[in-house]
């Protein structure tokens, strides 16, 4: 008989610029596990790379996301999260007023799916770049999730199965969350 | 007899913006310890804020600091690293060749100070805002060091005393340093 054993929590640094890779197969399998895999067409290599260990992190998610993002215009991320929004989980999205109108972002995509989004009032900006998945596990860095950043930057992402860091930012989200509440909006 | 203890291992996270206050008294303890204080004429409270906290953790350098920082113009963290320069503790700069010379910047003082700073030669941004005391603690976020961010931002800044992501980033910063290095520049 195997002992239950509880796995090892997720200590993770990853380091950006990424190496190109193709994470159809990813996004594929989470849509539908299990189904035969279909070789993309891109010539791009499917290896383990930083992004490819992110989008596996993101697509983890059972139950909950929570995304607090300064920017979102790749849209290879926007699809993992689609994708889990479409599987049940329940997505929430905060993100810059001055920076999801801009030119490539993902946010009006991510809306138009039905996925709730909310948005700073001030001048300041919401410069926060983290995800927690599930309540459990927190993916934070310096990283937007821009395409520019994942290709071309110098960038770090720490994920974190850690209790106490994982309340820390969920309290901030929560805190974030209620505050952009659309029914607290003052109009000027 | 008291036994030896080790101390904890530093976990903090700090969320911005900060609230105002003055480091003067900080900046002046950490120049001259053990000298009486010289009250502060300025208005501000020198209470316990994310900008203090993360200013003691910088004082606490006593043989070196990595510092790789998309971009730098807070007067006040500019001189606690000055500080720490003509303290003894060996303090390298890596930063953003595009950020760099912006208005405000701080890279030319510490140049002028004689800190040594390297940057890179990519169309990318270099974009980590990340800080190694001791090679020891880990100081790394979503924060740039600039004083709109301290004080009109959300951002977070994580402090983990942790052998493991601190090998990671200094191996990060050590590879950065080397690429960086003026010896191998190439010219277009």
């Amino acid at each position: 008989v195997l002992a239950w054993r509880r796995a090892r929590p997720v200590r993770e640094v990853l380091f950006f610029p990424s190496r190109p890779c193709c994470i159809e197969a990813l996004l594929a399998e989470a849509a539908e596990p299990g189904a035969p895999a279909r070789p993309c067409p891109c010539p791009l290599p499917s290896g383990d790379t930083a992004l490819s260990r992110l989008v596996r992190r993101l697509l983890s998610a059972r139950r909950s996301l929570d995304l607090c993002l300064f920017s979102f215009s790749c849209p290879q991320l926007a699809r993992a999260v689609q994708l889990l929004h479409r599987r049940g989980v329940r997505v929430r999205l905060v993100t810059d007023a001055q920076y999801m109108g801009l030119h490539g972002s993902q946010i009006g995509r991510l809306r138009h799916a039905g996925i709730q989004v909310r948005h700073d009032q001030h001048s300041g900006y919401m410069h926060h770049k983290f995800a927690i998945v599930d309540r459990r596990m927190l993916i934070t860095g310096s990283l937007n999730w821009t395409t520019q950043a994942i290709q071309s930057n110098r960038e770090n992402v720490l994920v974190l199965e850690d209790a106490e860091y994982v309340k820390a930012f969920q309290d901030e989200f929560d805190r974030i969350w209620e505050e952009y509440n659309p029914a607290n909006y003052r109009f000027f």
